[in-house]
Parts: C-alpha cells; structure tokens; sequence
C-alpha cells in the first residue's frame, strides 16, 4: 500500500476527531481522550474508508464511522493498559494514559471514548439513511459488547489464571472477539452504509483479524519494544499460549500468509478496484509495530 | 405513585435485562453484568415507560430504551465504586462488582453494560421507526459521553483535591451532568420514539433531576447506611461541597419541593394523563434510599 494514501487518510481521520473532540473543553479527562487517539497505524479507519469507496460512499461520510471505530479501538486500548487489566506502561511509544495521569482519568476516558464512538457511528452527517445510522449503532454495539470484544477480552484474562495453555481452537475463538470483531465491523461499515451484501467484506475481514493477531503475536516474540512502543516478550514470560508457542514462529508466519491470500480472493468480486484493501492485507503482516 | 404499578414495571424490566443477557453465557463478566443491573429503584426505565405512554406508544416498545438506560445506569455505577473512583464497598445492599468479583471484571462489565445500552436503545424492536432508533442511540450517547454524564463524573472527582469547596451553581452544573443527562434522556424517549415535542418532559427531567441530587445529599446527610443500602456520610466526612452543605438542611429539602412542583407544573399540557410522573417525582423527593 502507498504510504503517501495511508498517511494522508490517517491525517483525515486524526483531524476529524480533532474536530469532534473539540468542543469537550481542557477538563483532564478530555486531554486523555485526545491524548489516547493520536497516533496509531489507522488500520482499522482504512478499512471502513477502503470498504466505503468500494460501494460508493463518499469519504466525507465514511469518516464518521472510521473516527468512530478508531475512537472505539482507543477506549479498548486505555482500558486494556489498566494495572486491573494488562498494566501496561507504555503504548504507541508513549506512557499509557493511567501512567500520565491517574486510573480514574484513564477509567473515565475509555467510558467516554466508547459514548463518543456511538455518538459517531450514528450521526446523522454519516450515513446517508437513516436505517444505516441505526445499523451502524445497533452492529458496533454487539461487536463491542459482551458477546464481540469483551467477551475476548474476558476469556483473555481467564486465560492468565488458568490452569493449562489454551488450545488453538480456544485461542483463536478468544481473538475472534477480541481482535476480529472490531476489524469486521470497519471492513463492512460501507457496505452497511450502502445496504449492500456485506459477505466479501466479511470473510476479508475475519481471515485478515486472525492475520492480524497472529503477527502480533509474532512481533512479541520476535519484536524489539523500541520498535513495537509497546513491551514485548510478555506473553512468553507469562506462559501464555500464543500462537507462535502452540504453531512454532516459521508455521505461524506462514499461516499468517495464507489467510492474507484468503483475505485478498474474497475480494475477488471487487476485481481490481479492491487492490488497496489487499495490499493492507499484506501490510498487516509485514508491520513490526 | 401506586406501588402495585412501579413494583409490576420495575418486574417487567427487570425480566427483560434477564432475556437479552441470556445469551452471554456464564462468565464471570456475564455474571457481574446480570448482578449489577439487579435491583435498584428503576426510577429512569418508569420515565421511559410513563414518557412513551403519554405519546401512544406500546409499552413493548419502550422496554428496549427503558432497559437501554437501566444497563447504562448500572454501568456507571460499577465503574464510579472503583476503587480509582469513589472506591465503595456496598451497593443497593450488596458488595460492589469489584468486591464480589475483582476490578478487572468490574471494568470489563461496565465496559459491556454501556455497549448493551447502545445496543438495546437502537434495537429495531424498540422504536418503530429507523429516524427514530439512530435519534435514540445519538441522544444517549450524547448525555452518557463526555459533555454529559461522564463530565459530570470528571468535574466530581477534580472537586475531591480542588483548593476550595464547589460553588452552588458549580454543583448545579456538574449535577445537570452526573445525573440529570440520564434522567432527561429516559423522560424525552418517548417524544423521541414518536419523533414529537421533547420540550415539556425536558422541562420535567430537568427539574425532576436536581431535585433527585438533592434528595441524594439529604439521604447522604441523615440517612443511615442500612435503609440506604450503601455508605452515608461521606460527602461530609471527605468535606466535599453538597446542596445540603450550601444551603442547609431545610432549605436543600424546601428547594426539592420547590423542584419538584415545577416539574409538575411542566407536563400541564398532558392534563390528568401526566398523574403517574407527577406521582414519580414526589416518590423521589420522599425516598430514603
């Protein structure tokens, strides 16, 4: 994928919640929020641009469910970092937001960067139907909540505490939520916004999160933090299974490329006009951050 | 407010939040949402119901936003007993989440009760139109997000360390905020379902809401821990600025009532049919827990 495409529509999406969070006031809690979505890769903001273009919706209106699933993605993130939850200090090569301020500011900014994701999915400048607007909400809250990615998340700290590694079939299960369900929403929040046939973008989606969660796992077994701006090397010391410790690294990899290719001929009925959306396929798993 | 009905709403609730939380199986996460949204005096589901009966519609319908705002209300409860946060130990006479399981849960809970509020408000059998479920789900992200609820709860926690004590109209305003966001969300989601007038049940939350909070620093001030169902006192204890520490005891009592005639006074144009909210406000300025 060309940088200067991904830079300049990660600068759109960065400045449109620029835009949207202004009007929040200087509190600390508005701080974090901005705080919290600056920077990142924008992937899955790309997704929903990408999968709009692909059923012609124009990016002025796809910006809106892209800030809000980048706003969702950030809300997970702050409170992923807690010292209840991960304890983490560091992300994006910055500290976590707890660690800059206080937990209740980093509490407080999640629960508000998730409202500020509904209240983006929804608003009436997106979607250009009303039936969409209420769709786009209806579908991130089920991919979000209990039954998408809390429900990973969840199985994700049992894991922790339970008494044998998972397996793969369980592993893969807990990133279908955890992971996937968010990169699925993006990848078909056009074709929702057009009422069309979300199945292409659907099945994109679900081989590129596992994709996606599989070179994260390789990046914390191989990764260096300066490069990842992250830890590394915490699931290994924590006798976590991954799946680079239940595939080997070399098996992992190459799974991680085959489901690259399923990702990219799913999209075979988009012909050539999908190309970005598979070169960010292939970009997914040649990142190291 | 005749028991017999409240107590036969607060049922209908209640079985509903156990329906939709059905299918999130038996984690600790799922059991921690169905123990969080138990009990409680369901006071903003009423307004919804009440709400949505003066605009014609079926109550059936209105159970999905009268339970949307039931599962946002405990979320911010869950979240505000943190120990990062107000750090209680009991709640409507039980331990909090955090206590009964550990914090990690109770974050993840919250987290999946807000996402379970957007889902149930933008439900295609709650309202009956698509305008309307997308008005629903933008409007309650609106008074939950950070220029509603949670900036209620941010301006809460700065007045802990601020230097001096908070203002009467400081207090006012971050109450408008903490409490009255939610509470005017429930009253206007009827008009909203029927996409007709808010502004006579906007005038009534709003003055139903402040007389709510003063109510709650009342019970606060003399009410004892076992009726209330959590500890009193505190705000005195921790020297914090109530509307009982700034206008006195009987003046906060006298302001309630004050409070709540006006927001009797605001559903005039609904006549006698408006009985059972009227009822509902002098419930709240009556209640000792």
């Amino acid at each position: 994928m060309k940088d200067e495409t991904a830079g300049h529509q990660a600068a759109r999406v960065q400045s449109h919640l620029d835009q949207v969070l202004a009007p929040f006031g200087d509190g600390p809690v508005a701080q974090a929020m901005r705080y919290a979505v600056s920077g990142g890769k924008r992937i899955r903001a790309r997704l929903v641009i990408e999968g709009a273009r692909l059923h012609g919706v124009a990016d002025s209106r796809a910006l809106w469910p892209a800030a809000a699933i980048e706003a969702m993605h950030a809300y997970s993130l702050v409170h992923d970092d807690l010292p209840c939850m991960d304890d983490d200090d560091m992300r994006r090569g910055q500290p976590t937001v707890h660690v800059k301020w206080d937990q209740a500011t980093a509490v407080l900014a999640g629960d508000a960067l998730q409202s500020l994701a509904f209240e983006l999915a929804s608003h009436p400048d997106g979607a250009q139907t009303d039936a969409a607007r209420a769709d786009l909400a209806l579908s991130l809250a089920r991919a979000a909540g209990g039954q998408g990615m809390v429900l990973g998340q969840a199985l994700d700290i049992a894991a922790e505490t339970a008494s044998q590694p998972l397996t793969l079939e369980e592993i893969t299960h807990l990133q279908a939520g955890k992971t996937g369900a968010l990169i699925e929403w993006a990848a078909c929040a056009g074709p929702r916004m057009a009422q069309a046939d979300r199945a292409p973008l659907a099945s994109y989606a679900q081989a590129l999160g596992l994709a996606f969660q599989i070179q994260d796992d390789v990046i914390d077994a191989v990764g260096d933090a300066a490069t990842a701006g992250k830890a590394v090397g915490k699931d290994a010391t924590a006798g976590k299974a991954t799946f680079v410790s239940l595939l080997g690294l070399d098996a992992a990899r190459a799974r991680a490329e085959t489901l690259v290719e399923q990702a990219c001929e799913a999209l075979s009925v988009y012909g050539d006009q999908a190309e970005t959306l598979r070169a960010l396929a292939r970009f997914v798993i040649s990142r190291n951050s």
